[in-house]
């Protein structure tokens, strides 16, 4: 998506090898008109499946899923991190590990807003080695709902997130793909 | 605004005198349709005062503020949350204790994305004693720019927030406002 991939080679910043910032857009001040051309990307490539539910994970995930649920015209669910639980009964919970932030979480999900009917749309703001994503699929899996497909708006792709996500079964979008972060210097992926 | 006002007969739930949870439009599902009412209102609200920011604090935040910065067509930015943190100066640091989960959480927000030009709208979830908004208020000031009001999704009118931020000379814009929880029914004021 070259709208994206424009942003990232203006405002992204390659604090490392393996870590982008781009705090001006997406993850901490966020561009609207961004969001909503992504939403509806997402939307258009998944526009065959007969999505019922989007499903992400706070904060980040929520704005690009946000659009994409408006476009689909379908509820969003936003999974919750937290730092440890006590169990609840109506709660569905994976343990997840951030790449990125170095954090395990125990990200949750109520009962309620899943259903066996349901085909979900997941959607996240970066695929690293695909923990966060790989949770969310399980618990949609454990309500024993459909997973459509993986929508991502920032793919490492030299990291393992899309392998494992593919291996798995999954389908994976991702709307820029990152094929280097080597010398300070954004190369994509060419598609 | 009725659209609000029915949702939350038809789906909140009143858990006690104080506490009404809207998980499945508003805290974990959301209605997308719904957002983009409530951001269009927004808005339309503060169409006159020149808005340059939208500024607001994960998770829930979020969708009322990004629909909201989308009809005003500028930025949004969302404090974020942590537990206590090293400080950083680049960051602006507000503490803020939240009447509903009892936590005290460190609010912050990069200098970069505010500065003493902006007119900032401040969008918040609920109202109930008003720290988390006066939070953001205080961000708001100690750049040096201006805040144009709050504009809040739920008002708990019954409590403390609305009037010390009126006090402290803040416009406040509150989509629906509770006058009372009691024995399980929501009592609105109606405007």
């Amino acid at each position: 998506m070259n709208l994206l991939k424009d942003k990232i080679i203006s405002e992204g910043i390659v604090l490392s090898d393996t870590v982008l910032k781009v705090d001006s857009f997406l993850n901490h001040q966020m561009d609207p008109q961004l969001m909503k051309a992504m939403g509806e990307e997402f939307a258009h490539r998944f526009a065959e499946d007969k999505i019922t539910k989007v499903l992400t994970i706070e904060s980040s995930g929520i704005a690009p899923a946000l659009m994409a649920a408006l476009t689909l015209n379908v509820p969003l669910v936003f999974a919750r991190k937290q730092k440890s639980l006590t169990l609840r009964e109506d709660l569905i919970v994976e343990r997840v590990h951030s790449f990125t932030k170095q954090v395990t979480n125990d990200v949750t999900v109520s009962r309620k807003y899943l259903s066996p009917n349901d085909t979900v749309l997941i959607i996240d703001d970066f695929l690293a080695v695909g923990e966060a994503a790989q949770g969310l699929a399980r618990i949609t899996e454990q309500v024993g709902a459909k997973v459509a497909g993986i929508g991502i708006v920032i793919e490492k792709s030299f990291q393992t997130g899309r392998q494992t996500l593919i291996e798995a079964g999954y389908r994976v979008e991702s709307l820029a793909r990152i094929a280097s972060l080597h010398d300070g210097s954004v190369q994509f992926i060419e598609e």
